[in-house]
């Protein structure tokens, strides 16, 4: 199959005059997760990872794609005419790197600039052009060579009310227009599903895990247009529109807008280069800038009492999920449950609670050393059983319509090798803190990340990850522009920011562990040195006390957790009864007498 | 004098059809410290401060410095045409938002290429661009207006031998070679003094404070050409270049450099506009990156050799000043000192030791409310007399020929408040967090800054400058690429790098501390989860004891001072006596008995 796709893609590149093709895995709105009408990649390659680019030449086809995914992408290539490219590595080249060796100079790449972000194609196009090759970016062999391609996805919007949202679209154009106003642009473009959604305070389910319409956004001086297919509008949903002052048209007439000597605000990482690369051409000037990141990050005092209240009804799930876990545990029957069982069981338990609208993204429940592949995701081939003993690693979220939620949390199944609860200890320590901190306002995340690695590193060890990212309010789980990061995240933490707290440590084969609580930054005080934040846990679950290794805790931390769990008995306790209650009762017991 | 000289250039502008003309506060080379004959922003405008740009219209006539001159500036330039513009104001224009106002569209602005470095210029060229102005770059209209304009530094040159380099040129240049190769590159440009003088292993006194030479250095793949005024060349430096496979050139022949078609590696940062701009236009392919500022900066083992020798030279020198200050004290004779008095005596200090060959950069003696400005330095009208109170910071350093010095050790005069103590402490505490951690190796300085402020974070406090910069050997004492800092540092900490470690607290008109001592990167063994590093400090003199408050301070923290207090004494204690000596052991006794 997909031999004979690589044949007719060759086939058209003949037809077309173009010696190589390349396929991305991302689609005009950048986002995360790509829906089925732009999957070309997997399309031509039969590789389903979230992250891969597919090449195709004349002669050859290789993918690239991160080590995450080494194990499964050379067994989804196997019999394919694609090599694999493990990036990151010293003997992999760059696509162009590759490219250039394998083709004549002067011959003619191409690939379809509508779907990819314009600061990356702009990198391979330079990076191209600087090793003798031609880059046309106006050519899609998708469409015609696709012939069951799944249509665009046309599913109905909603409005996420006033009540959720805590600011009306009309507002936040109002804010927008203020930032328009001081970069001296006529226009913003929106093209992240995200930012649309915020900004319209629309809602739908166009895109896996994440509550978000296909369309675009442009903001003008006085008006405001929405690209959207009209079949997913209800006529409520056309008023609510029209009402806070934004007009609608065709999701294709994007490629209409022009605008001759004028400036648009818009993010190079985030639009696609096609859009902007037509608006250059058109002699408009491209500020590389998007307010709305910012101001999406910013939670307002509504949606932070809507993470409130949603975290309570996670935690309510949580609890009643570790609860029957803990029975089985004790019944001798965790053979009967597998991580797909967990996965199942628990995405039930947060399906029972008022408003949950799916799940944030995909559950990561990963049984002893599946805990140490952070991307972990099971499948009924891979799924473990679970046994007695050893550590199950618990990374889930759902989507409410008051909130986002993502947590962590590693289980003792039953006895632990003293190394498990040394590293359980350890990443304890990271997470409390990073949760005790407190910062001046506006700090850049990287600078307070190694907080929550200093345990870790007095002993020599150390996760590859970053510790925190920002989280939408019934949005998307995974939100910028603020990050605790080991890379540089210049966007500075201010009250109101939602973000996760999540060190962890993976020993290859043997088990991984990690603790995450979704945290708001909140003011701290203002002295004569400026403004201080700290951070409060949104997230409400007990942190399980078994793995502990007192002797490691300093009477603070020991503290920290006792208070922490404290406030979770005090807000789920009233939520819960009978088994849960007593539970709950159980696993929020000081750690010392 | 400075109106005259306005009026003249003004005049010259209007002969050549010029509206504005621009002078930094920078020269070919790019560095700290800018020789003389290039101080052209301070003839022109009678500003004497280290950072401020000049602007000359027609009409008008602006000067932009930053926060540190704020006073200085406004004074001195009180009676000249010339506006202050406060730097990092919110209603302080950019240069070229000024210009955009003050000029009409399509004036010509213009610059001296030679005297910026590349990317700083183009920055403001696109600027001025985007607002409808025209900048050249390639006219001087200082040349023909400083009559007495001081000439190119013209001093002897002389080899840093093996026995302090450690390395030969030639070895460099194979190194270097090696990764021009790996770029791809055929040659490399270095225009900073400090590259060119470690590359060549040549010293010189040139630049303040600092021991270079001026001259340009071009390293091919079989070649390398240093271009400097041969008079400063004895024969014995000649005969050094030329066995090191170095040959010379006029200074005046770098303007000569060509090249079409072939791959430039360069800094942006360090190379001045004119010659990147010309080199562009003769068809060079520019390929921003300098392997030598990471090469200089992991010292080798000669280098760290030479860093003890001299900071054993440098303790002894601080703890006999130290010791005569004590006395003074004890004397009632504190009165006799001034700020200056307390930078003469150390400096003589000093001056008496082995290998000397100046200040590594003006020492800041600031008593009381003046150690809260950050970068003072005391004139005969500022000047300080001591008191039998309060503390003394005092920032300084020196240039031996086996290795550069930085310290600052804040020194109690008499009874402090309890806030000077509290302040001290925990700045302590700050320096020892640093000087504690053992991180990742190659981690981003940016990634442990935050340790040394976490104590003052949680009291409210912050201080805006870095925390630690490189140190060069008998070169510059602020050496990039590593630094720990608030901002943005991606070069990694790896052993063989020395850098500083300086928290401090500054309270307006009141006192500032700060507590420093330069450090080297090791190693610090290898895990599963790579190579680890923690830093050992190089500085050998006492942290004055007396304002700590012991109750701030954990175990681990005592045992860090006395730990620290007892390699003093091993270390300085051969090389004192008398008086110098019994003064030491009572400044290194531990903190409880």
């Amino acid at each position: 199959m997909v031999r004979q796709r690589v044949d007719a893609m060759r086939d058209a590149m003949r037809r077309r005059g173009i010696h190589a093709f390349i396929l991305p895995s991302s689609d005009p709105h950048c986002g995360e997760y790509v829906p089925a009408h732009w999957q070309s990649r997997e399309w031509i390659s039969g590789f389903n990872g979230s992250a891969g680019t597919a090449v195709v030449t004349l002669e050859d086809a290789a993918l690239w794609t991160d080590s995450r995914y080494f194990l499964a992408a050379a067994d989804q290539l196997a019999s394919t005419p694609f090599s694999l490219m493990r990036e990151a590595r010293p003997e992999t080249p760059t696509i162009a790197q590759w490219l250039s060796q394998t083709l004549e100079a002067g011959s003619v790449v191409a690939a379809d600039g509508w779907v990819w972000d314009y600061g990356t194609l702009l990198d391979i196009k330079e990076e191209l052009e600087a090793a003798g090759l031609v880059l046309r970016t106006d050519i899609d062999l998708v469409e015609e060579l696709w012939t069951d391609r799944p249509s665009l996805p046309l599913n109905a919007v909603e409005v996420q009310p006033l009540e959720f949202a805590g600011e009306s679209a009309s507002d936040k154009l109002g804010r927008i227009r203020e930032s328009m106003a001081e970069a001296g642009a006529d226009h913003l473009l929106l093209c992240a599903l995200d930012d649309v959604a915020w900004t319209c305070n629309i809602r739908s389910t166009d895109v896996h895990c994440t509550p978000m319409a296909v369309a675009y956004l442009l903001v003008g001086c006085t008006d405001a247009v929405l690209y959207i297919d009209h079949r997913k509008l209800t006529e409520a949903v056309a008023d609510h529109l029209m009402s806070e002052g934004i007009r609608t048209a065709p999701y294709e007439d994007i490629r209409n807008v022009s605008g001759a000597g004028e400036r648009f605000l818009l993010s190079n990482a985030t639009c696609n280069y096609a859009l902007v690369d037509s608006l250059v051409a058109a002699g408009v000037t491209i500020i590389d800038d998007n307010p709305v990141s910012l101001m999406k990050a910013v939670k307002n005092e509504t949606e932070i009492e809507g993470f409130r209240r949603a975290m309570r009804r996670d935690g309510v799930a949580m609890v009643r999920f570790c609860r029957w876990l803990s029975e089985r545990m004790e019944a001798g029957e965790l053979d009967t449950i597998t991580e797909l069982t967990v996965d199942e069981r628990l995405t039930a338990e947060r399906a029972a609670q008022e408003h949950f609208r799916g799940l944030s993204f995909d559950t990561i429940a990963a049984y002893g050393p599946h805990g140490a592949i952070v991307h972990y995701e099971a499948t009924p081939e891979t799924a473990s059983r679970l046994e007695p003993h050893g550590l199950l690693l618990l990374d889930s979220g759902a989507q409410y319509r008051d909130g986002t939620t993502d947590i962590t949390r590693t289980i003792p199944l039953g006895p632990l090798t003293p190394q498990e609860c040394h590293d359980y200890t350890l990443v304890l320590k990271g997470h409390i803190a990073l949760a005790t901190q407190r910062f001046p306002e506006g700090v850049a995340g990287t600078r307070i990340d190694a907080f929550a690695r200093y345990a870790l590193w007095q002993e020599g060890m150390d996760y590859g990850h970053g510790t925190g990212h920002g989280v939408g309010s019934y949005l998307s789980v995974h939100e910028g522009p603020q990050g605790v990061r080991h890379t540089w995240k210049p966007a500075g933490l201010v009250p109101g920011m939602t973000m996760t707290n999540e060190p962890g440590i993976y020993r290859e084969g043997c088990h991984g562990v990690r603790i995450e609580n979704t945290m708001l930054v909140v003011a701290d005080g203002e002295t004569d040195f400026g403004r201080f934040c700290h951070l409060e846990a949104l997230t409400l679950c007990p942190i399980d006390r078994a793995p502990i290794l007192l002797s490691l805790l300093t009477t603070a931390e020991i503290a920290y957790i006792d208070a922490y769990h404290a406030r979770v008995w005090t807000e789920l306790s009233p939520l819960l009864d009978g088994k849960d209650k007593a539970w709950l009762r159980q696993a929020t017991l000081p750690l010392t007498p």
